[in-house]
């Protein structure tokens, strides 16, 4: 029998998107490209470093994953960390142009760091932050203290 | 000015709970460890291969995100590869002993795998699927196609 216990890592995040073409277009004014445009024109797939990043419709997800959906957040978010408050500043600056809300200005956070939040055109947020007290290598791999 | 574009990375994925010492309990059952157990008792962060997750109250997360939460789940779903369909079971058998409500029983996909789905006690879906079409290395980390 295999270990029972579920080794400490994510493959995958799928976020649920209300119109494939408009988050591509999004993420892609933001420097981002999917390995594979889409498959019949319904999920695109980002290669992270080690995992995967999908964008798939929002409503085929919810069935796929057994849940039900209201609407709206969920009870997550991502935060891509980076080098400076410059750089928070001139990210938030660009999804803002490609379309984000901006959903908190970037300034000093009480963890001692800088960030801001935008919202992508499916309401899923991400915080941008410099923050000084973890350790981001020149690959962009972060490592906790 | 620092290049406007985003690189291709999420450094930190956060989930929203209800009760972090029902959450760390839970993931901590599946064999997770976070690196500091929480701070004020309030966040903990589960080091990954260059990223993080983090559990931390939902509503102090709506509030720093700057979103509403109607409350229920939101369009993300998480996925943990592994490397056969006996280790699908096996880990979906865990996460339901954890806990866990098993959302989708373990079966084949249209995309030619195995998987199936638990949903954590805060609501958040997990789907754990063997897809012999991507890799997945010695280290657990994927590569598409």
């Amino acid at each position: 029998m295999p270990d029972p216990s579920m080794a400490q890592r994510i493959s995958l995040i799928t976020l649920g998107v209300g119109d494939l073409d408009r988050a591509l277009a999004f993420y892609g004014a933001l420097g981002w490209t999917p390995h594979e445009k889409s498959i019949d024109g319904v999920v695109a797939f980002f290669p992270l470093d080690g995992f995967v990043l999908a964008l798939w419709g929002r409503a085929e997800l919810a069935e796929d994953s057994g849940v039900d959906d209201p609407g709206g957040w969920g009870g997550v978010t991502l935060a891509h960390d980076v080098t400076s408050p410059a750089e928070v500043d001139s990210i938030l600056a660009a999804a803002a142009d490609a379309g984000a809300r901006i959903a908190r200005r970037a300034g000093a956070t009480p963890w001692g760091g800088y960030s801001g939040v935008f919202v992508d055109p499916d309401g899923h947020p991400w915080e941008v932050a410099h923050n000084p007290g973890w350790r981001l290598d020149p690959a962009g791999r972060v490592t906790i203290g």
